[in-house]
């Protein structure tokens, strides 16, 4: 069996960050042209939500937990983001890619914003069949805040645990995390809490690159290192070649 | 907190069994309006795949299992009642239900063709909220065949243990369950091996009236009496009045 590999799919790549729910069909279509000319890889695909999902989010304040006054979110927030899975579905399959999505508010749950479980053996069946799922941030439902945002990051960290992924890689639209000015060769959990870290100029409620490296570093920690990439570098990513940006590794990662 | 029921509305009075992926809109309507002017009912609907999914189902053979060769039979099956699902979920929440849609292949996992598990949770936080989980019969990621079907029956039964359903109610196109040219007033366990019931008269991969009749026994057995009635008497069954139909009970039921 091929090594297991995790991409993820940064939010502002796939949408227009500064235009609400406008999905950028052409990227996606690269995107998937990209991985469908390398086979046999077994590949688990999750995206952000980027304009799809954050602004129904912030309207009905589900981030700060759910009520009876403010449920109507969940559905709201939810439909916008799997608009977008779906479109990123259809584009894998047309490519040629056997890609099926996976909805994070049906297969998961959470705990003070959280995500506690999910259902990844249905993932372990696919990937047994050659079948790329795919992912994304999503509402879940939460059993102490009723629903809350799980970030692509947070699945990210779940599902390269439960599934044994041995790489993990973030196309962005940026070469890497920047600090001073300069792309970062590499981030070690030891000299990320040092860091000034280049943030997202957009809204996003799940916390921009500072959220992404507190992911890693513990992913790092637990020994799977993570690449940090430009979006335009993904086959060099799945070529496990270099791609310019920021190697995330623990202290017996290479 | 209100008893909660579990409403399951069958395939063939959703769908045009005789046509395949034609959704019945207006009698969807007529459930929905039916449901929203009952308020206070803590509410699980679970509906069959009718003509929707059960074609893809056949085309692809994926009720005797799923390998690379077929694998696309789960994205199709899926799709086909999803569609339908989305359709109910919209008649719902324009009736003033605040229903949102569950998706089976991706909060559940079976084994040899039968669930396994199914995440509650998220559900049981849901009817916190008041929201109304709409799940169907789907293709569901099976560790042993790759995948199968799971019918909405299947899902009754798991559904209604693991969230402590009191009521049942199975709405379908026929006034109850038919023995020799009558409606049957009960079934107990005990009776239904010697029965001759009547049947569907169209396609159904998962099993048609008999199907149905087992799973219940199972429940009634385990305390969980349910009503088979015609889809006109809904709103007989949820104010939880006669409804001319079938009731499935063990012996310390009523």
């Amino acid at each position: 069996m091929s090594e297991r590999v995790l991409l993820k799919l940064g939010g502002s790549i796939i949408t227009d960050k500064a235009a609400d729910g406008i999905i950028r069909s052409d990227e996606i279509d690269r995107i998937a042209e990209t991985i469908a000319v390398r086979k046999g890889i077994s590949l688990v695909i999750v995206h952000g939500a980027g304009s799809c999902g954050h602004p129904e989010a912030s309207r009905y304040q589900v981030s700060s937990g759910v009520s009876v006054e403010n449920r109507e979110g969940i559905f709201f927030t939810h439909m916008a983001v799997r608009r977008l899975n779906d479109s990123i579905v259809l584009a894998l399959r047309n490519a040629g890619v056997e890609a099926v999505g996976v909805q994070p508010l049906s297969a998961c749950i959470a705990d003070k914003g959280r995500l506690i479980s999910c259902e990844y053996r249905s993932l372990e069946c696919m990937l047994g069949l050659g079948i790329v799922p795919v992912l994304h941030g999503d509402m879940v439902m939460d059993c102490t805040t009723g629903a809350c945002v799980v970030s692509g990051d947070q699945l990210v960290r779940f599902l390269s645990i439960s599934l044994g992924i041995r790489r993990i890689g973030l196309a962005t639209d940026v070469p890497g995390v920047f600090s001073d000015g300069r792309v970062l060769n590499e981030i070690t959990p030891k000299m990320a809490g040092t860091l000034v870290l280049g943030d997202s100029n957009h809204t996003d409620v799940t916390g921009g690159m500072r959220g992404k490296v507190n992911e890693l570093c513990q992913l790092a920690e637990a020994g799977i290192p993570s690449d940090i990439f430009h979006v335009s570098r993904i086959g060099d990513f799945l070529d496990d070649m270099p791609h310019g940006g920021t190697r995330v590794r623990g202290q017996g990662n290479v």
